[in-house]
């Protein structure tokens, strides 16, 4: 029996190095089948997404992943529109929820509702994004990609840029590298850094260096991983503007990077990484996307597959 | 040719008991079948759902239910941001929806509008629930679960509380009932008795016993039907609050409760039902959610296969 | 290879008359093949629709074709709930989507977008309707229901009413009856006319005749195509009900027109067309919309099929 079958995913955490590594081999092979042979995977299996959050990105994501590999999906992508705003608790959706479909895929603002969930759920649950932390299926998709693009991830230098605060994409990654020999550097301005309750934690995974400064060691990183800076964050918007400015992601910062670094990013993006960069080699956060369209579709294989694919 | 092949399903009225066992019996046989057999009764189907009040409970359930079967869906589940809110009539609205589609799910608020749909759509139409007394699929699934559960119908004796002047589910599950030689109590304030306008065509089917007090029968019932009691229907809230109260199902009146009985609701439920019922082996409503699931995919492939399944 | 395969639909200024009668022939085979054959077509593709605009009508005849021929559909049907609305471009949305799926259905109200798309899109893009003036898929199903009703469209007296200046159908179509020879009157009240800046490039087309009386015309028409009047083109209500008062089409103007004449309309229609006529043989706008389905699932099935089906 594969060891995913039937698993809930709830955080990056609870994944060692080298379930990461059978989770990429899949997705290795998955993206090799043909079409018809991936749509064997869980034909006709049925995911059903809760979303307490919007994230049309991250829902399509999932509902590509599902078609490919045969089966459907179904939910409720806007909480707001539905029964739960009679009242109704999380354990009962998920209850309802789970009765409907093979896997559940859930979204909310919360830390711990997915953890709650498999708990009342009579299905596996997949945490599509809660709380401040957790964001599992992008730690997995990010590191897939780094290990794709750079054939390795052991022994690179990874910078993280942008908003380290809010955004649990920067936390899940970093719970997912710690699982790496990586050199790190955090990159925000002052007031946006990654938040002091979380250091401990992360310290106990990873070493970092952090530094208001992109250009104090990007001659030398090997992954420029960048995330936006939502404006909503400053309560003064001359300070926002300032601080936008220094880290937007140009050619002119592009040619003091490495020949062979490589850029991503979550997305959606505004204009952190300038559309200029599109088009070089170094760019690879569609890549990025397309990949998370394969982990995905990896996970919910291994998950609905007693004896894997 | 199944006598269900093409047929609308408009009114629980216009079941007899015969036609229900032979849904009860097809939806036993469904449940035991294999999910890839299951596929294969309705295969490439196509169900379109056109929703003229929000409910998402029910829409999902179909979706699910045709998933099941092989098929799959599209519709409108919010009117409000389709075509209709230029104006177009229910009747060109259905004929569309009846080109895309191999069978039609209609919500909507008046009286008659299933019956109309079904007169000018050229494909069959089922009634997801219409006007104030009228949910014939939550009726099949209500009865199927009493059968499932108890093995029988004829004999039982069935109380329903909370709000019985508002919410088609008791109307419908009382016209089903109508069928079968039941003893029935209605449980609720005075103010949300069943309405005076429908006792005349109810007696016509089963003869019914009224009570303000749920205590008073509670001892001697082997079906306990709750329902929500809607704060909006209270012009006072010092008044919903009292009404509210004494209409909890908790493990007090449970334990006043049959060994054996059973307690359902058709869901979201608020706090009506204590969470602690949930653990009891008494506590069918997730069952019966599920059981929901199996009715209605029964009725799909029934209406949609000529021979049935 | 068929000329189509992994085509844009972009314009229906595009197709010349071989072309366009290649896709009739292959929708008049898609209609007689059995659901099963169909379903071969395009088995597991995906359709991602990306709606700026809503068009609920449009979005499910998409849905319900790639549903004919074993496919399935996901995207963003209202804008306004996702990512985009952090600000996200139109050209990295349409990446995404076209990672997501095997063909892109795009709505957009400004002319050109779909152009662009195509562009950055690295799958095929269909243009569900964009700016003033393109919708090519309706003027393909246009034109379909008249070769199917009529058995020609060459020689045809073709009368087209109601608002000729906005709506993007009628322009569409006009480019599209350019392969034809037939004879066009473009029936309108003078404040509604054909826009001023179309007409040089409709007239290097077809020729046509404008008036504002829907009866000067009506006996000699071969097809008359009804479009709606929308209340809000105009600043007085009073001028509004008189216009449209004079461009309803019920009995008493059939029976001025030939006794083959046949009556359309894109749908969804007000009163601007009678219910009475639904029932006469002239009405042919429910087959339209039907014809649309299959003329669709046509552009589909070649579009993803290296050697057409």
């Amino acid at each position: 029996m594969n060891e995913f079958y039937q698993k809930d995913i709830i955080s990056i955490k609870e994944f060692d190095k080298e379930q990461l590594e059978k989770i990429f081999v899949s997705t290795d092979k998955i993206m090799k089948l043909q079409p018809i042979e991936r749509r064997e995977i869980s034909k006709g299996k049925t995911l059903a997404y809760l979303f307490y959050e919007p994230s049309t990105r991250t829902r399509l994501s999932f509902d590509s992943a599902i078609a490919l590999i045969g089966g459907n999906s179904l939910g409720i992508s806007d909480i707001s529109s539905s029964s739960t705003q009679k009242g109704e608790s999380l354990a009962d959706t998920v209850k309802i929820m789970s009765i409907y479909s093979d896997v559940l895929v859930l979204r909310h603002p919360l830390d711990g509702s997915s953890r709650f969930a498999a708990e009342v759920s009579s299905k596996p649950v997949i945490n599509a994004g809660s709380g401040t932390e957790e964001h599992p299926t992008q730690a997995i998709q990010d590191l897939f990609t780094i290990r794709k693009e750079k054939k390795k991830i052991d022994g690179l230098k990874i910078g993280i840029v942008g908003d380290l605060k809010y955004g649990r994409t920067v936390y899940s990654l970093l719970y997912g590298l710690g699982n790496y020999d990586v050199t790190v550097y955090l990159i925000s301005p002052e007031s946006l850094r990654i938040r002091s309750d979380s250091v401990y934690e992360i310290k106990k995974r990873l070493s970092f260096t952090e530094s208001t400064d992109i250009e104090e060691y990007i001659d030398d990183l090997d992954v420029l991983y960048v995330t936006r800076i939502q404006k909503e964050r400053f309560p003064d918007e001359e300070e926002y503007l300032k601080v936008k400015g220094s880290y937007i992601v140009g050619l002119d910062l592009l040619q003091q990077m490495k020949n062979d670094s490589i850029i991503l990013h979550p997305l959606p993006r505004l204009d952190e990484v300038s559309i200029d960069i599109d088009s070089t080699k170094n760019a690879k956060y569609f890549e990025q996307a397309e990949y998370g369209k394969y982990t995905r579709a990896t996970l919910l294989g291994l998950i609905l597959n007693k004896d894997g694919f």
